[in-house]
């Protein structure tokens, strides 16, 4: 038998935390960046500016979860042969690895349609749902090389190309540009801007007098009408004529767009399934990342752009 | 140059995670294994015990977080050489991978004493700081195809060789065997055996009513005299003569040995490093869990012992 022959052994790997650096200059320190995106349905144009960001793509690894749906059957093979194309395409475009994971649960909604997924009563279950996608996808794809996160939803279908030095030049644990949406205003007969996500806001009286009243289990959403929080949303301070590095600090954030330091992840923010602080998702991972001593920010002037359906 | 060539694309891989099941004979389904372990000071009986583990070591990942103290140091290098040999050895013997990181962070304590380390005043820190380091080593080390996370402390010195099959036959969400020590009796003059880790127990009503009463900071903490929880410990409950098989619900857990499904961290059950329902660490995993509706177990009459220094 070969079974007593020395052979190989399997890997050992050792890592000191502190290389995993998460600086200012995360092109010029070598830092890794992982990209995370939940995927639904897939967008040409996120995929076309994802190849066209010029951070070095040898750093950037990316990372999937897709729901087991019919829709996501076809999103899944969207995606594979764009990442065929671009991992057999030139050297220096190919990204350091693509993670492809298909999920085990069922989709709590049946459709994907926008008018269904913000129903209100639809919001928890999902929303709870879209948490449970996310930890699955961080838990299993950082690593411990990993130095920064970006949290990049698959209809975003418009961002600048520096996107991460651009948000990494800030310094700060969690950051988040404003997310709106373009769409035909029919009084002006032309193309316009308008706000999309809701979660980047600060917190007001009225909303912890909101949350002081409810049941344990019970969560505060943004945006609708039923429920004004009178939070201050991100999404309503953009100002085209102010300067687009104007940062404001948070304490709910969005997940469409979001840069986070891999340390904030790796002390244990995540995205809360349940009822956390009456915040769920995306907005208590913002909370719980406060109560491991991380900041959240955002940029009100720096845009980028949602899908319209 | 050769930068236009056609290469070999950097891996892209599909991970279809209903094929990572976690059941009740896990060797015969080849579900993988990760053993998690944060080690502060290396136990030679540990390492005896581990590489007697009759789950094949083909399908058992290793994993070690190790703080950057002078005993962390020493730590290390006492690990490295085992498995160095381990690893180089009977290729039937070595596992799979191990991974080893270097903590960033400072220890809060600077003597790893057990007198020092359960003194009341110290645990908050202390088990924040045990918390974070369980997390970094969790989220960077779990894998999209890892079934079961074993957590074991470097102090665990005995424990029988099929403790992953035994624990996982329960097809428990999480389970944890009753972790006692071995001590010289001065009285019978022979040594005899006695509760060490009191983190798994049964809630009381007692212990509800002090968290009721607390500071949103504050954590409740089982077994010191000064803050009597009446809670249901199970290493009180440990029956010689009763069957070993005996399993009880748990609603706070320890880490010293816990075999855990991996879906249940998937979902995104951490180890909170800060106040959570006033539980911290792994008592508060069993907790936060709990809110994500997977329940704990333990096995009062199945033990296995701790370092007795
Ligand atoms: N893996 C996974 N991704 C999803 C699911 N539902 C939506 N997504 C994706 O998650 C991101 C956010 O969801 P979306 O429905 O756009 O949220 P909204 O824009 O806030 O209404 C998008 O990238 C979706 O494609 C799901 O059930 N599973
Ligand atoms: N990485 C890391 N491991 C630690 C640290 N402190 C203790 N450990 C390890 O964590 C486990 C539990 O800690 P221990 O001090 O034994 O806890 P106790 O038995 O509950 O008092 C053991 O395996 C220790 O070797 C630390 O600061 N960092
Ligand atoms: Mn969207
Ligand atoms: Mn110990």
């Amino acid at each position: 038998s070969k079974s007593n022959e020395p052979q190989k052994p399997p890997p050992v790997v050792h890592y000191y935390m502190n290389n995993a650096t998460q600086t200012r200059d995360p092109a010029g320190n070598q830092e890794k960046v992982l990209i995370l995106t939940p995927l639904a349905r897939f967008y040409q144009e996120y995929w076309d500016n994802l190849i066209k960001i010029t951070y070095p793509h040898d750093l950037i690894s990316l990372g999937y979860i897709i729901p087991k749906t019919k829709e996501g059957n076809a999103a899944y093979a969207a995606l594979q042969s764009q990442v065929t194309k671009t991992q057999s395409g030139p050297k220096n475009k190919r990204f350091a690895s693509v993670t492809i994971l298909r999920q085990d649960t069922e989709n709590p909604l049946q459709t994907q349609l926008e008018s269904e997924r913000h129903k209100m009563e639809n919001q928890k279950a999902r929303r709870a749902a879209m948490a449970k996608a996310r930890n699955s996808l961080l838990f299993t794809t950082l690593g411990p090389t990993t130095s920064w996160v970006m949290w990049l939803d698959a209809d975003i279908v418009e961002f600048p190309a520096t996107i991460i030095q651009d948000l990494a030049d800030y310094d700060a644990p969690i950051i988040a540009p404003n997310c709106f949406q373009r769409y035909y205003d029919e009084k002006k007969k032309a193309m316009d801007i308008r706000p999309y996500d809701y979660n980047n806001w600060i917190d007001s009286p009225t909303a912890k007098e909101l949350a002081a009243k409810m049941g344990k289990d019970d969560i505060l959403l943004e945006g609708y009408a039923e429920m004004p929080t009178y939070r201050s949303l991100m999404a309503m301070m953009y100002d085209q004529s102010a300067d687009r590095a104007t940062k404001v600090k948070l304490d709910g954030v969005g997940g469409a767009a979001l840069l986070v330091k891999a340390d904030v992840h790796r002390d244990g923010a995540m995205f809360p399934p349940f009822s956390f602080y009456h915040l769920i998702e995306t907005e208590g991972f913002a909370k719980m990342a406060h109560r491991l001593n991380w900041d959240s920010y955002g940029l009100p002037n720096y845009l980028v752009y949602h899908y319209n359906e």
